[in-house]
């Protein structure tokens, strides 16, 4: 059976920032592969992966990428899948590029854009995706979805615990 | 019967840059509603449109704003819906307040943000949420995308026709 | 008794910056709190935090956050309490993204910003604040300003000569 | 007797831009005066004016200015009152260079800085200021400014009831 | 016989900037087409007609985008052929975004880009280009082009004499 | 024999970004020369070393420049050579001065600009303008980038592999 | 007699930018002279200008310049005598590229840089500097400039007056 | 006797950047002071010492500042002097905030404005606006500046032969 989600990323070295989306997928039970595809290294092979995605059973993309970042309108451009799109920060405007190269698509092309290195959240907006659906496998999701909102929650609040705890009160 | 896409916004004054969304939708054949929620003339009200709105039938949420531009972000984390941020651009700088505003969320909200003034393809990209659940409602917007690229490629190549014709081609 | 300024922050991560602007109240005698209360992770608290806010006593708020940065804005929207606002630097874009969310508020709720990173600012800045009220207690505030501000240019000066003999003068 | 609230600017260029923060505090009933005091074309006077305001009775300083727009910083480390900047944009860069100009002071003396041309903010930010007092008139401007709200947020309501009719709901 | 410059946009609403590449390739003699060829509305033609310009002729590629401008990139990595990006600026940012995307490009995959609207020196610069080539056919293009510099030169100082002679020198 | 390419640079301080250049040249077994030419502190040599270039045998030039970057574009103010620039990031902005010191030149005088500290992509630029000329020569240096991107390819390709070994698959 | 200032620019559609200079000079009795001295259409006889400027009799020069703005770089690379350059801004960027290619000089190359569109304050910089020298003409600009900043502050006091009187005080 | 320099700075803490301008001049015989004084921590001081500054002889002021810099604009207001801002570059945003608020200046108060941490440049302009004077002294300096030159280009030359020798030529 394939993968509910297909994270995609330029080169192995965008790995260490794309990990997170993986991490976040695996801990809300998506299923998920991830794969180099360069769009400037193998366009014809990029091309074809987007095209077929659907097919292969992926029901969303993410795509990460740096600098003239075009993996993530490309993919868009040949699939009616949603795809999700992670500016990967290089070693200079933080990143700034990244963001603009991916968020600013033209009319008819969408690509869903998260933060800066935000491959979590890319992760996170997946699942919400697949949770927006109809049926009991969606229902699920959004469960675990609200589950792990409930986790933020109780995190945050320990943390002001503690902050209070270190201020003597 | 509830609509399955959420349109709001902070003012009536962002209804010029958000209609594109509605008809969007509405040419996809997505039902949709347009509201006005203000994150910070109405929080109470816009934290509780948040809240209920999975419980209302909404599967996908679109919230443009501008300037500091909190009200996708503040819907996202009271809903497991997706939430997808359109930047409205003000009179000044060009709308990259909202958009930083609407994509820096933090780790475990996820927004998904277009482009600066990218109502259009917010519209487009619930439609390419909503299609990429299961069942059969969801092949049927598949397959409407699949057309939108159609024509969107069609018309593409008839402005290119136009252009080579007008240079005496 | 209550205390008469509310330091908050998104996360106990964001202390290590905040931490000045209790000092800097602590140095001046004004009492304060310090809590972690996130727009984002906790959105529910944080509202009945800043809508209960004045009842409790404060009389000025401080909070910094930092990215998409909605507290600040968030927390004006539902006190009538004076909001002072810290932008709090991430790890990428040097805090432009913390700045432009949390002073670009929109008519009708002012959050009132300091400089990136500038929580001793957000102490001073509330204590001119309680020092611009009527009666004794503001008039001893305002004492403990002009000694401050005393204090500034008497070290201003020490540096002053110090780099003087350094240049063996 | 003297006004509660002091708006100052570089130039009558400025009013059209500021006379915003005089109609605010209008409709909030808060005292106030509007004068040119301009720090660089009046230096020695404008020195004057800042360290002498608080003795004339005034509790909060508005002050706009444009460009490098050093006006509301050099009042704020003349004086102990709580100083409100107004980043006013000029024909160039959108108000960046007057916005940076004025929120990043160093530690010492902090400028409570509204958004780009936000006058109408600086006098609700004012008036909260005079809220946060003790005593009956503090607790008067604290009620307007809940009316204030309360109007902000019908007003809010009615605009969205009129985008609803408008789509014929 | 084929053209030895393609150019190429996403929409014909790009023209009214790129025709000043071809007035300029015209004025030299070099001869070109002008296409529209859509990276996002058609990216299989668009990879198609990449890959094969080598094949039917051309030499030498200028492609202008727009915003999230992935067009000569994606060109550059299906051709050895030398892509020139023109960055188009849209309603938003300047030009800012198109420039980013279109000049960041990862190690590997170049492409030469020109100035935020610099069509003309698109132009020029392929004939530069063409002129670097070994042949009589890039002398004579080099001779235009030292010609057209002597004109440009020639230009300058008319202006100049203008200049004084309303100065009444 | 002189070489095609001559690369050149403010000062030997940009030389560890600008030796990418010149790796990529040899690896492509193209001749080229790398000299300091600075336009700030030798400006007569600058403008005679630029305007000897064609007659000395260069056919491409390759310049790196950073902050207020003027090398590029003063080269290519006197020669009909294709110029390439390279912005080289200095210690503050990331190489953003650089980019649009380089980039934004007037029209009439183009130079092509890589990405920031892009000296590698200088490189390949350089060869894919000496392969866009006519003869043997230029076919072979066509015949190397496309072996080039057939490594890039496959490289890419075995990062892929390697990546999803990690993961286990 | 040689002029004291000149005042130099690219092309004369800087003059509506650049004439303010000219006027300040005027005003304060400064001789002057204005041309067309473009870096990249004229860079010889550019070189020539500055190198001679000296021995010309220039005591300061006045350089404005667009975008890629090499003007007053390159013109303080061959002469000892101070050069003010004035950032014009074009139709992007609002001149933010103008100021970056000016400001940003290498070490051992001065420029002094005014603001964006600044041509007034540059006259106004060259009659300092002039000032600044020994001698009794030195001391007569200084008693005009010190006339003139009169002015300035009997103007924004009229202007305040002005202001006051239209709020009925 | 007095120095012809005056280089003040807000902080000690600007020393290690504006020690640069000290040594500049030191190397070019020019007289020379260096103080710490603060527009914000002692501004009636700072004031004075600039209203004073041409009669205690001082002939240039070289003003530092980092953040919101008000010194060298807040000095140009209350002197007939020629005033040299060095935008010192903080611990965010890499000076630009610095370098805006120096080179923005309203009309009628000029700032010779260098490169962000350009201290060395501050010196030589002060330089090179001593020796714009008339006498024997100015003709001293431009001079020395005509030999700095000649060391510069010097160095320069020596460094690309460095360069060439390293890759073995």
């Amino acid at each position: 059976m394939s993968a509910d989600v297909g994270i995609v990323m330029g080169s192995d070295s965008d790995w260490p920032t794309m990990e997170a989306a993986a991490q976040a997928l695996e801990s809300l039970g998506v299923s998920h592969t991830a794969e180099v595809v360069s769009a400037h290294r193998m366009p014809h092979e990029m091309i074809a992966w987007g095209a077929g995605a659907a097919e292969r059973g992926l029901r969303v993309i993410i795509a990460g990428a740096g600098g003239a970042a075009h993996l993530p309108g490309m993919l868009a451009s040949v699939t009616p899948l949603p795809v999700i799109g992670v500016p990967v920060p290089l070693a200079r405007l933080d990143g700034m590029d990244s963001l603009l190269s991916i968020v600013q698509m033209p009319a008819g092309v969408p690509v869903a854009t998260v933060s800066i290195g935000g491959a979590q959240n890319a992760g996170l907006l997946a699942a919400r995706i697949l949770g927006a659906g109809e049926g009991e496998r969606a229902a699920r999701i959004r469960a675990r979805l609200d589950a792990h909102r409930d986790e933020l929650r109780a995190s945050a609040e320990a943390k002001g615990r503690a902050l209070m705890e270190r201020q003597g009160r």
